[in-house]
């Protein structure tokens, strides 16, 4: 067992409901609070003074300075295993080339599936070590990252295989994902439905006995993979054993329903999601995934956040982050600005980037401040929990713990 | 003399016009270059190899890895002399809450002229440092500073003696302007036109007499100042010799206009003005300045920074850093999602943060590496200039050069 702390305010996001809208004054915050741990999970948090009255040969590690608490983020939306750059390509969006021009350039997804596809096992892990330090650094220790660059065998397995590695390489909780229906590749012959049964047929059983994904996600949209493949896919995946996620409404309105029906996690992007289909989704356990890192990276309208949980829906935010649309990769920069422009309280972006956000991973045991947690937690040095949104991820975490052990970041 | 290099490349921004749309091929990229300095001046900018030949008993600073450099930035619109801090207000408007509602909970920018009143000349200068020091770490060597949060003789002068401090203390060049019009105070007694002759007569007079500045701003707004009265007091700043700015346009069109018309240096937000102004203002020599900080900090439309390109105008983008509308402070970021949501090429999102922005605050002697120029660059670890944007914001500068000279960042 130990004590951490003293912490000038502890904010537990604890007896926050799942869904729907939230007040900042139903915000739990604990002044001069303190985090007791014992085998690696929370076993109580209150005041620092009483907690150690309370414990009295318990091992104190003290906060050298006033420096406030919250859970450590999760992120349940990433591509960062990945090989090249596109920056050229977000230069040339920008100076307003079409997809055909960036194409023609060699650019596009297609130019991440061959860097992706010729990167060694080794490379790859390196590139994907860096962002997830990078995540760390910014509080972020739940880590969902797809496949989707290979979109054949061997490189799906080899991408899947290297998140794998590097779950052995990190502290941080890795959430891998099969996204081997991200697009058609250009060098599969057959259509997108022969496509999509040559990944559950080719490739998810290989996932499934090598354990290196539970979940299944796929892109439904114009450019990828239309509805009614999409939606005989997810339920043969899921019949497999597989949880299901979906790439939903990003572009054109529909796929979302498709999520709910299928009985997914979460449904992503949302973007275009018509009226109608947000009441649908938020009556359903589907988490809706905001990735205003997309919005920020494309120009495009933000996930309509504000009306997902006024209908009562369950509202996570996610970075996105992937060498196309969301090159930034900083969560708390996309969140405050999704705040800004949804008008979202500061109690709905905390929970979306924490125990909201677990439940689109189906994980109940973090998120929160509370006994029997997870220990992760993030602190900054600061005198209030609101310059964290306020600073619009300038603020930068200076400890993160991890098992209630503090990260060198 | 000494040769600086050699780099993996030089954008040089020169040969760029000063005003309307700029294409990415125009950029000027020299690979393996090199920075010749003299006198704190640059000498020369070419071939590495060739200046070191042409030089052969030249110093040389070696740059110890593959780093790409660009003339340093200009953030020619800032509000980063205040004390306190207004998160609650953040919050409270991301809740949905009413300017009336945040101003009886104690916000608004009429607590930061309390804050900024009750501050010592000591607090206000650290804190006034210290963002300095942040925007240097950004790159960005030249910085507008302006007054407005005093609002009466004595705390006006005390910001502005309290920039001249900073100017001591730092390397950055500090460009101070007088807002003493950002607002009627509350307790100033008298008509808005009143306030303004107050300004006229009892500060400016010792603004010019103690050498604190030699611009003048104005908030042009309903909740602000008028535009016909705001004319006047532009005309007669003028008169007393002081270059003009103007808040123009930020949520009602029109002011913009005066800033033409009285012959301001810039006119500065436009998120709001028409399209027949932005013509009047493009066919102008006054620079139309984008804030996208306070699009971001504020969830309000952007500056439209395409239609003033398009139209010939000249463009910068600056970070209106303040503790209100745009608490972030990164304007490496800000640029970036301008560029994305107005679709800017690369160029011109570089030339507005550097030569179009120092045009704006009416200094030609930087914002370009070229013979003569002042050798105020910024240097990236990172193997193409492109990744800056791209990875908005998140890639900071590894070096930071002001007269030639590095800084400690």
């Amino acid at each position: 067992m130990k004590l951490i702390g003293p912490f000038k305010q502890i904010i537990t996001l604890d007896h926050l409901d799942l869904r729907g809208k939230l007040s900042d004054e139903q915000l739990i915050i604990i002044e001069n609070g303190g985090i007791l741990i014992k085998d690696e999970k929370i076993e109580a948090v209150g005041d620092f003074e009483d907690l150690k009255a309370q414990n009295p040969s318990v091992f104190v590690e003290a906060i050298d300075s006033e420096q406030i608490v919250l859970p450590a983020f999760v992120d349940c939306h990433t591509h960062i295993c990945f090989g090249g750059n596109r920056a050229n390509d977000f230069a040339m969006r920008n100076a307003g080339k079409s997809y055909l021009e960036i194409a023609e350039a060699g650019g596009g997804i297609w130019s991440s599936v061959q860097h992706t596809r010729n990167a060694s096992e080794e490379d790859l892990l390196n590139l994907l070590l860096e962002r997830i330090n990078k995540l760390l650094s910014l509080g972020i220790t739940t880590i969902e990252i797809k496949s989707g660059y290979g979109l054949n065998v061997e490189s799906e397995l080899k991408m899947l295989r290297v998140i794998k590695k590097a779950q052995a390489l990190t502290k941080a909780t890795l959430v891998p994902t099969c996204l081997s229906a991200h697009l058609k590749p250009r060098d599969f012959e057959g259509s997108s439905e022969v496509y999509l049964e040559y990944i559950l047929n080719d490739i998810l059983p290989i996932v499934k006995a090598e354990d290196l994904a539970h979940r299944v996600d796929i892109f439904i949209e114009k450019s990828a993979f239309l509805p009614d493949e999409s939606k005989a896919f997810l339920l043969k995946a899921k019949e497999m054993g597989f949880k299901i996620t979906v790439h939903a409404d990003q572009f054109t309105p529909g796929s979302s329903r498709i999520a709910v029906e299928v009985g997914a996690l979460s449904a992503d992007h949302l973007e275009a999601t018509s009226a109608d289909d947000i009441q649908f989704l938020a009556s359903s356990d589907t988490v809706a995934v905001a990735l205003p890192g997309a919005s920020v990276g494309l120009g495009e309208p933000f996930t309509p956040a504000r009306k997902i949980l006024d209908a009562n829906g369950i509202l996570a935010i996610a970075s996105d982050w992937n060498p196309g649309s969301a090159p930034m990769g900083n969560l708390i920069t996309q969140a405050s600005i999704l705040a800004t422009f949804q008008k979202l309280s500061t109690a709905e972006i905390l929970a979306g980037l924490t125990f909201r956000a677990a439940k689109a991973l189906d994980l109940c045991d973090r998120g929160i401040l509370a006994k029997g947690k997870k220990a992760d937690f993030v602190v900054f040095l600061t005198d209030n929990f609101q310059n964290i949104m306020y600073q619009q991820g300038e603020l930068r975490p200076s400890k993160v713990f991890v098992n209630g052990e503090m990260l060198t970041i």
